[in-house]
């Protein structure tokens, strides 16, 4: 198991990455700086940094970031609403990204209800394309934290169409991170989502429809996935709307947590 | 007006750009190898190749492509459609881009109907959040033709969720060139999708619900458009499925033509 993380150091433009040391909290810990390139070999140099002091980016930068609709089965039954016989899923563009620690900010013109989704992120690793369930897995570099920000009554405002892309596409509606993690085993995994440091999700990806394994299968057969591209696997329940100046955090064993505060303003 | 391409030169990997020259057939012409940037200072070399013999890419890389779903006038009413109050929008996955005279390739497992949209594509050429619809034509580089190719079978085929971004993202789907036009007024432009050589749309963009300006203007209060984003305008009456061996070819005047066949495999 290994950690990874993109960051810049103070007054730097250059973005660099590294391995994150073994410890309990992400801030406390350490990152040996390496070059290369994260997906195809990862050179670790002598330095070591100290992640308190740098700005931490996005773990990788996605071709596409997609996420599932309707993929945790007690959510799904909880809502009354059916089980998909394949993966229902949107894009979110990349202006939407939102590393660790950033702000979620409401657009000017909109006052409905914005809310966060828990989720575990699974973080491609090869480029992959019509791939079996029981392959999926060497296809997959690991995972990571995301928090799937959505503008909940954008959704069905026009009753001919649903704007799921637009409701999920807003800057800073795209939070993943901070690090990803590599070689565990995602169907163990239980995803905890805090509300201004309330337990509001509670979920396990043992739930979920179609699992990790599953999901990179099926959408490997519509389309290539590319490294660093990450899958939102779907939210269970308990989302809520995000007020200004709250806290969402979204932790995963294993994983280092992520979270991102609303704007006041 | 200038017309820019992005190509490689036979048996090199390196992606270069230029200024093509004045003329009538596309293949038939020149282009002046550039360097720097195509959207932040491209600077001309002594260099001229002849396009014959190079290899054509899509003529930037967008960070999203953006398409609309009914968006002109006289399609919507013709289906019996409402007229949307807001641009109606999905998003294409970078897998589906595809360079002119690339083949649009089925999915294997899909047997459904495969069908062309020609469309008009606004090319923004600078960081863009919050803009008004008289400053829009700042922001827009230029114009290129798309080929938005569908899925059309998937849309509905989930009773809960329309599936407009797989259907509209499989690997080819995304045609879009093969250079990009600046310096044109898109109001007085006229789309034509020729299918195996015959007219099959024929819509003037004076009939869009949104124009260009106001797409550009009411996207960039949802999300900020950066330079090389693809905006598809969304399509008139007149799509068909494509047939295997079939070529599809989107006309737009003072635009380079693209031109697309459907693999035989």
């Amino acid at each position: 198991m290994s950690k990874w993380i993109r960051f810049r150091r103070q007054d730097s433009q250059i973005v660099e990455f590294g391995k994150v040391s073994e410890g309990v909290e992400f801030e406390n810990q350490q990152v040996n700086v390496c070059t290369g390139s994260l997906f195809n070999g990862a050179e670790p140099t002598d330095e070591v940094l100290d992640i308190q002091g740098l700005e931490i980016l996005n773990p990788c930068w996605p071709g596409k970031m997609i996420g599932l609709w309707k993929n945790v089965r007690a959510a799904a039954e909880k809502q009354g609403l059916s089980i998909p016989d394949e993966p229902l899923y949107f894009l979110k563009s990349s202006n939407c990204f939102l590393p660790h620690l950033g702000e979620i900010r409401r657009p000017e013109y909109y006052d409905g209800r914005i809310i966060y989704e828990g989720e575990l992120g699974v973080v491609i690793g090869k480029v992959c394309k019509d791939v079996s369930e029981a392959d999926a897995a060497d296809f997959i570099f690991g995972y990571t934290c995301v928090n799937d920000v959505t503008a909940l009554s954008l959704i069905d405002k026009d009753p001919t169409f649903a704007q799921w892309c637009r409701a999920k596409s807003m800057d800073t509606f795209g939070a993943f991170g901070p690090s990803i993690t590599t070689d565990i085993n995602p169907e163990q995994l239980q995803v905890q989502t805090y509300y201004q440091g309330k337990l509001r999700q509670d979920y396990a990806i043992s739930d979920l429809i179609f699992s990790p394994y599953q999901i990179v299968s099926l959408l490997s057969k519509d389309m290539t996935l590319y490294p660093g591209d990450l899958i939102a696997c779907g939210t269970g329940s308990g989302v809520l709307p995000i007020k200004p100046g709250s806290t969402v955090a979204v932790h995963i064993d294993g994983l280092d947590p992520l979270s991102n505060t609303m704007a006041v303003v």
